[in-house]
């Protein structure tokens, strides 16, 4: 905040792709949900899906291997039987914890035309 | 965060339908682009247009109306000759700054494969 006195929103000034990327990222369908459930500390398919409802698991494999792909989660296999998988926020995954944060904050106190007592009595 | 010591990310603890509302509004292509935008002061249709490459008018007027709809932005005509109008956040679009400048941190740090030093040169 105090580096920014000179210039309004320097980070803003100009078009960024990463900042794209990321928004389009966390934003896409169920993805939002599925980060926010593996921060909670659920690292099983049936968990992460159990907890969001109206997700297929096909989309929960789909999202889930693009967040791999993203560097977000990651995927380990033990070789038990039955065999375990488990699915666990990386570094960069956590650090999305920052965003998940603010954005839940926001919509606690905007969402749905501000019914901020509808929500929190729920 | 001193109230969350008794229990691990209470806010995040279920599934949310606000934050699903609110991750996937900010998340749709271009929006978060439009919202940084107008976040910089922009106010014009041709001005944001101008900032964001790869958008099309098409869609920047569809994602300024979803905007509109959803309380974010608003849209003044001013009656003069030729007629100006122009696009400017409400409180609740404001409010996005937290959210827009979390993203940008994290894809700054995380952007495309950790190549902070590419983006910090660009």
């Amino acid at each position: 905040m105090a580096n920014a006195a000179s210039q309004e929103h320097p980070l803003l000034s100009a078009y960024c792709p990463l900042y794209q990327d990321a928004v389009e990222l966390i934003g896409r369908r169920w993805t939002g949900a599925i980060v926010r459930t593996l921060l909670t500390g659920s690292t099983r398919f049936g968990e992460i899906l159990a907890s969001i409802p109206g997700l297929s698991d096909r989309l929960l494999s789909e999202r889930l291997r693009e967040l791999e792909a993203a560097g977000v989660v990651t995927r380990t296999v033990f070789p038990e039987v039955p065999v375990r998988i488990e699915y666990e926020l990386t570094e960069k995954g956590h650090e999305l914890e920052a965003i998940v944060g603010a954005i839940g904050d926001w919509a606690d106190r905007w969402g749905r035309g501000n019914r901020h007592e509808d929500h929190a009595s729920a």
